[in-house]
């Protein structure tokens, strides 16, 4: 087995302004440019498509240029499967909420139903979440799985890794707390959103070296070096995949730093309206939602 | 909206005899069968197949009569999504493990690739439950949801069933109660298998009226009427689809009734060999595993 040679080291899922009843893939020109935050100030993007339609077989980069008219999550429902999440994996947030370091990690999963695109679709909030008033945020690292994935050793794990982004892990914390709803709390339809970009293990072979901060209407909540990990990306995949097929394009959320909503003192939750940006650096960018209430 | 008009009462999914390398649905023969038993019992099944290949699109019943080679789950993988399973919901399960009855569902979730057939396929424990000895059964009733179903009220939640089977919750004890890793736990390739039959909720308006029973080599471990649920079926679907869509095919895992192997004294797991049943009458039948250990 070697490390999976991708023909891309950015990937962007789009629909082009050429034609709205599109979904592109394709890598954007900027190899530098934050493509979340560029679209979100209203800049055009430009994009190298690829042949193929899905991150899992993109083909190879075309002589073409289109412009993003609206960023869609690098992987769509139908590739990404059910969902896994680790429930606590930074030192600092273990802290911060007065918990041991785990000794093994701990999964929870939501359905591939809550995945979402980032920003102008917006992060719904179900009227179960509204009624509690604990709509919360959750920035983190995500790990895409490249290949089919079974017990796999610690050392060879990132022979199965096709890249890297973000997502929020959007919560409702009062169900999360009673009853132990994690998947419940955590798996609404939209609960997901993954973006910007899907940048390739090849452009970044170690994703310790990324910093991850997470702002709430442009104030910084959370800001963190991925070096705080408790359970690195070989780690987790070799953890996960005992006895366990992770089939090709399935991504793993980390676990997120400390600063929630829920840890703050007094707590802040979610009011409809607020926007929210995981910017995850260098090469992924900014994943932004608005939050919007379920009528 | 109206209750579903089902093609079939029971369905079975299997290979034939007339061709191993084809996979058919359709109506066993003999409507008051346990095809699960009778087939472990080395008797010829009859079936009259369909001219669909879907549980979800099964078309009509050919006049065609074909004899199972092999029986399936009834749906396939890539038909289920993500499996959803409801933790503690049984009044005397419950008081069996001194637990208090819970206000609203407990729910984790088992992703597709844990979906796997009856026997003469082995269920096999991945290494960490050897090295636990903690692989237990969990005996449950299964909702098969027939269309996209979200924010069902209860009074409507019975026009989204396809119909009923039954599971084997297959669970790893040390790694569940530690960290509280349900889903890694229940999650190994071959944790749920399926089966029989799918009855019809037409054949089965109200699932209450089935008694599951657990057979441990021939020895009864699990009896108990499901008037013993504590949350029903209309109050779980209505539940699990606030601000959630439960696509067509999502099956419901219902909980476990007591006398699960870790709450025994002693406690008594899996070996190698054991031959476990789950037994849901009237219509569904036997479902049997053979246990065997990862090599």
């Amino acid at each position: 087995m070697s490390k999976i040679a991708s023909t891309f080291s950015r990937l962007v899922r789009f629909v082009p302004k050429s034609n709205p009843a599109k979904v592109l893939i394709g890598e954007p020109v900027d190899l530098q440019l934050d493509v979340g935050l560029a679209l979100y100030q209203g800049k055009e993007v430009a994009v190298r498509p690829f042949s193929g339609s899905s991150v899992l077989s993109p083909g190879q980069v075309t002589d073409a240029t289109e412009t993003i008219a609206r960023i869609l999550s690098p992987l769509a429902q139908s590739e990404v499967g059910t969902i896994r999440c680790i429930g606590l994996n930074y030192a600092s947030h273990a802290k911060e909420m007065a918990l041991p370091i785990p000794d093994v990690p701990t999964l929870f999963m939501k359905p591939a139903s809550s995945l979402a695109d980032p920003w102008p679709v917006p992060t719904v909030l179900p009227k179960i979440t509204q009624q509690d008033n604990t709509g919360d945020y959750e920035s983190e690292m995500v790990i895409v799985i490249g290949r089919d994935a079974k017990d796999v050793p610690e050392s060879e794990a990132l022979d199965y890794v096709l890249g890297y982004t973000a997502a929020n892990d959007v919560s409702s914390r009062t169900s999360q707390m009673n009853q132990s709803q994690w998947s419940f709390s955590k798996g609404f339809d939209g609960a997901c959103p993954i973006g910007p970009v899907l940048v390739s293990a090849a452009l970044l072979p170690n994703a310790s070296k990324l910093q991850i901060r997470g702002l709430k209407n442009g104030k910084v909540m959370q800001d963190c070096p991925l070096t705080d990990l408790i359970f690195t990306v070989p780690q987790l995949i070799s953890f996960l995949s005992q006895g366990t097929t992770l089939p090709a394009g399935t991504i793993i959320l980390t676990g997120t730093p400390p600063g929630v909503g829920a840890a703050k003192n007094p707590k802040e939750f979610f009011k409809a309206g607020d926007e929210f940006a995981v910017e995850l650096l260098p090469y992924v960018g900014t994943l932004i939602n608005k939050i919007e209430h379920q009528s």
